[in-house]
């Protein structure tokens, strides 16, 4: 029997699994689960040793990383699979119609916290190793499994440990299903992502809120500062104003933005479905292109003085301001850092005091769309999907793929089963079997097609 | 005896009045205290009826109107002495050293809510005409007191009051000490105030908080909205950036001028109190000029997004800001409004909804420092005071100076008793008794000054 023979064959197992999967309620950000997220590790570990693989829960700060690694080692590619074991928590559980540790199968499509992200999809790859192996057919390639436990919770111990373990995880391909397709049955190559970093900006004035008729006139006002500065990043045609800031942006090339432009994608029903009256950003560009391509700066809040209903007549003693800078590749979290700082320092007047505080930040993702590996993706989806993908980007942020292809030196797949209605980090959590199913096909012929390529 | 040389002797009795007026917690902010308004009220009434006065309480939709005039009516000028019975909140409780409503003297000073504000100052007029009806002098002018129970709310019924009692309540001087000497020995003529006028600025985006990363770019960010809004309606020089704002300003006087640079006001020693690197504001014009006869434009708060530890990646859904205009003679709160209104219409962009909500706003005050008036308090305020009296305008709003002015076609002035270290509003409020016994001996010799002139 093929592989392929035997998933159609094992389609209530394969089912059974996932439900039980799911019922772990593997949350990452919750202590009290700690147990639960080593249960669901050792499931799975169990689950991949039956299956024939080497696996292991390495210990970390945090919750275990499982590797899994198929034998005996072959010629050929060796292709990573990353996913996560780990859920948001389903709070508030008042808005959930069914328990979401409890999953319940409705008119084809699996409810319950973490069907999608990420345990459907990551069994879906699971599945088709366990195809190829219990058909006794060869695996066309090396496989690694990486799953980790605390994706959600920003992957803090992940990316020490890719390196401290690099060597036995080297690969040539990872594999990642932790998105969604383009349309429900649109399949999609995601080749990008923007990275993101993110700032406080802090004004101090007076040292107590001052009474603005006695005092206010003759002094700087924090939160007008504040303002002035913040406006001052944003020119008029929606440019972020800060020099340098654009220096390393990769441009889009010219086949990109007509693969864009192809895509269905209507900006009046895109406005209306977000209740702005007309889109806006930075002039020469479409709204997909600004959303994938190219960096912004966004104000995500603003703190200053008096919030309470009616009036408080006082210049406030400070301001803040929340900000984040999503990066495309090439930029560098750490020169837009201090970019931004220089910035700010230099436009500040010298009536108030200034505090940039801010993070490490992350780094945009980008692979070629037109490699080997990109088209041996593409031929594996269009043949379990019925259609072609469409190549595109993303607008978040997926820190540990710059992560993955650097320390790994691997070439990084992005192929989402998932979908933008499957209710991620929401209530009633969904995941269509459909995808599912499909899913497990694509990995079939992916790891085929991978197998076919000349390193 | 002289009134002057009566006060002197009474002083005791004085004293023990102001005692008792401070033993009543008239707060007109808090309605458990209504009956205590109308005692205090009434005691007012009973001790001006005992000097010799007609004395009548008049209900209003809040607290009552204390009208007081002497009799008989004589040729020559009439004086409307204006002040208020109400108090503040004494809280917080915890600061206070000594009860708030069981005043205590020590070194020279009464402690006590409303002792400075506004019930000492108000009962040195009060002992002024005692002084000449118990010592059988003749009044050199018409007295009316005109007190009210609202002042620290706003005076929201008294405009209504005097426009009904117009004709009654005529006179040709309104004297009101609610303000403070220039310095503890130095008294001042405060010929000027400044009105105020205050809106909500609200920038309405998308319909929910967005995810910055997916679909930051693509729609204008109201917290970026607001902030160039408001950073737009301030130039680089400090000046005001809405067209037409200035147009109605009355410019300083050169003797103006000279008169603040005569003063003694250390700009450093200024900056370091408020605790802020250095000044700021229009340039052009020195601190007190800026704080007292320049309007402002001040943020008095913002409010965007996320507001708690750490970030969170969002477009925020709104953004809001609290601002107020402080107006200088002769802008009229209306007309500001409206500029204002006009201005933040025509630069905000269509990918947002703009509402502005404000009130009705209060204009500023000015009276000639050079009228016969002015200069008949100035010697007032020397003989008591041993100092010539400073003239100064003030950058806090009395709204209701402008109202006497126009309402009763009086001219004001305010002669203030009080000193900024009075703690106003705040914990342990006091009154020195010097500027109690001053302040009476000052009244005494107004009336006569004002008693003087030729209408």
């Amino acid at each position: 029997m093929t592989p392929a023979g035997y998933a159609v064959q094992q389609r209530g197992r394969f089912l059974a699994e996932l439900k039980k999967l799911v019922s772990f309620p593997s949350v990452s950000a919750q202590p009290r689960h700690r147990e639960d997220l080593r249960a669901c590790a050792l499931w799975l570990r169990d689950r991949l040793r039956a299956a024939g693989l080497a696996a292991e829960l390495h210990p970390t700060a945090g919750h275990p990383v499982l590797v899994a690694k198929s034998k005996p080692r072959i010629a050929g590619p060796t292709v990573l699979v990353y996913g996560h074991y780990d859920v948001q928590p389903p709070e508030p559980l008042e808005l959930w119609r069914t328990p979401p540790f409890a999953p319940v199968i409705k008119a084809g499509k699996m409810y319950g916290r973490g069907t999608s992200d990420n345990k459907g999809q990551i069994l879906a790859h699971i599945n088709a190793v366990v195809s190829y192996l219990a058909t006794a057919t060869p695996l066309p390639v090396n496989v690694i499994f990486c799953i980790e436990g605390e994706e959600e919770i920003g992957s803090p111990n992940l990316a020490p440990f890719l390196k401290r373990h690099a060597a036995e995880l080297r690969a040539d391909y990872v594999v990642v299903s932790d998105s969604a397709l383009w349309g429900e049955d649109t399949p999609a190559v995601t080749y990008g992502t923007r990275g993101v970093i993110g700032f406080e900006v802090r004004v101090d004035g007076p040292n107590r809120d001052l009474h603005s008729g006695v005092f206010g006139g003759s002094l700087a006002n924090p939160a007008m500062v504040l303002a002035q500065l913040l406006a001052g990043c944003v020119d008029a045609a929606g440019r972020v104003a800060i020099r340098g800031f654009y220096e390393d942006v990769l441009p889009l090339t010219a086949w990109e933005r007509r693969q864009f432009r192809r895509l269905a994608f209507d900006e009046r029903a895109y406005a209306n479905q977000l209740g702005v009256p007309v889109l806006a950003g930075e002039k020469g560009f479409s709204a997909l292109e600004r959303r994938w391509a190219r960096p912004t700066l966004e104000i995500n809040g603003l703190t200053s003085g008096y919030q309470g209903p009616g009036q408080k007549t006082i210049v406030p003693a400070w301001a803040s301001a929340k900000i984040t800078c999503r990066l495309v590749p090439n930029q560098r979290p750490a020169t837009i850092a201090a970019l931004l700082r220089r910035h700010l320092r230099q436009h500040c007047p010298p009536g108030v005091r200034l505090t940039v505080s801010g993070e490490e930040g992350a780094a945009a993702f980008i692979q070629s769309p037109h490699s080997p590996a990109a088209q041996a993706a593409a031929r594996a989806l269009t043949k379990s999907f019925g259609q072609e993908p469409v190549f595109i980007r993303e607008g978040g942020s997926l820190p540990i793929l710059p992560v993955l292809q650097k320390t790994l030196g691997a070439e990084v797949l992005l192929l989402g089963l998932g979908t933008t209605s499957d209710n991620w980090h929401s209530p009633n959590e969904k995941f269509d079997l459909v995808h599912y199913r499909k899913g497990t096909a694509m990995s079939i012929a992916l790891l085929t097609e991978l197998g076919g390529l000349r390193l």
